[in-house]
């Protein structure tokens, strides 16, 4: 059975209402961030980087969320997450994940993360300052450049939307007024609608 | 005819390989970051986000390598670039991927690029300070936990290689020693032995 390692309120979420989604039987563990649990030895021995999401399948543990989101989409592909065959739709897909995951999230880090790419505590203090201008920056090229609507992709559903959800679900927290996006903002409520969103996050609180 | 924007000595070297290794056909443009032509407004109406690479497709512009280097492996499915139709191996390569797009690319980016994430020229400065050790922890577990030889797949090449070797080609101008990693350097030897890595850095040196 497949089991995801998740922690409430981190980007593992996108990967588990993806499972919820293609109607995938699996189980959840939950890592508690409080307790430092992504570095102790038993987690690390399923994923080295000691970092959430992390998916256990028969044949091994998968981690990095684009690449997980395109294991469920192709595992399932009869389901609302199947990624389309045509190599050009899916790269549009995969580019947007790609996006999300290389500078959007990485972004978002910045705040709680810093110490990831300083040591100087005042360096550490800077970049949490530039947080919300870049988080608003990024949702400004994805409201007016990437978001097709009524989905990410336009008409179909896909693996970008509970990715994009997660994502804009950090706004506020960033100081970023999610008001300015109307596409997004419209997006993430619709999504919170859906089934396998209540599902996921029902799921991640235990 | 496929046209791919470049900038040598940048990551979209390993999409340039890619092209090569595949036996496309295609156009390579050269972005000039002296004369800062990524935020030109010719550039930015290809790319938006102002970077290198992007590839023009007659279907469209694809951003992102880890998403080109898929489109190529599955538009060229019987060249040595092919990649895996079944989606555990193939999440295995986008998993590698993510990470150096994620994670590796990132770490190396606070040496020139620290104003993406503060504006305080002490912190960007404490920044830079940090990108030695972190490039050496990630390439640390790429050899260690990652890596498994003699491509990073193991038997079979595939897009991971040539994004491997572009990274790994950064280390010593981040102020890391490669022979710390013998199974990358080796790897880095011989992919730069390879026809295609040949013709691709001819082409970008024009
Ligand atoms: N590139 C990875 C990033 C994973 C990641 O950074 N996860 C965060 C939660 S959103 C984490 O586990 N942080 C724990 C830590 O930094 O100690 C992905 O997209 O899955
Ligand atoms: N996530 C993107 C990153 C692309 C990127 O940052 N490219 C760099 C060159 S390695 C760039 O164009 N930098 C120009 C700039 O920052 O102005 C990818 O993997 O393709």
């Amino acid at each position: 059975m497949l089991k995801l390692y998740v922690t409430p309120a981190t980007c593992s979420l996108a990967s588990q209402i993806a499972l919820e989604e293609g109607g995938a039987v699996y189980a959840v563990e939950r890592i508690d961030f409080a307790r430092q649990e992504q570095r102790s030895p038993d987690f690390l021995r399923v994923n080295p980087k000691g970092r959430v999401p992390a998916l256990v399948t028969d044949r091994g543990v998968l981690t990095e969320t684009p690449a997980i989101l395109a294991f469920i989409g192709q595992s399932f592909p009869e389901s609302i997450i199947g990624v389309p065959k045509d190599p050009f739709e899916f790269a549009r897909i995969q580019s947007f994940n790609a996006y999300l995951c290389s500078t959007v999230h990485v972004a978002h880090a910045h705040k709680r993360r810093g110490s990831r790419w300083a040591d100087d505590p005042a360096a550490i203090e800077a970049m949490t300052l530039k947080v919300a201008s870049n988080m608003g920056d990024c949702f400004e090229l994805i409201e007016n450049t990437m978001f097709a609507g009524p989905w990410v992709m336009g008409e179909t559903y896909s693996i970008a939307d509970p990715y994009l959800f997660t994502l804009a679900g950090w706004l506020e927290g960033d100081g970023v007024d999610p008001a300015r996006f109307p596409k997004v903002l419209e997006h993430r409520q619709r999504m919170a609608d859906r089934p396998a969103v209540k599902a996921a996050l029902a799921a991640v609180q235990g």
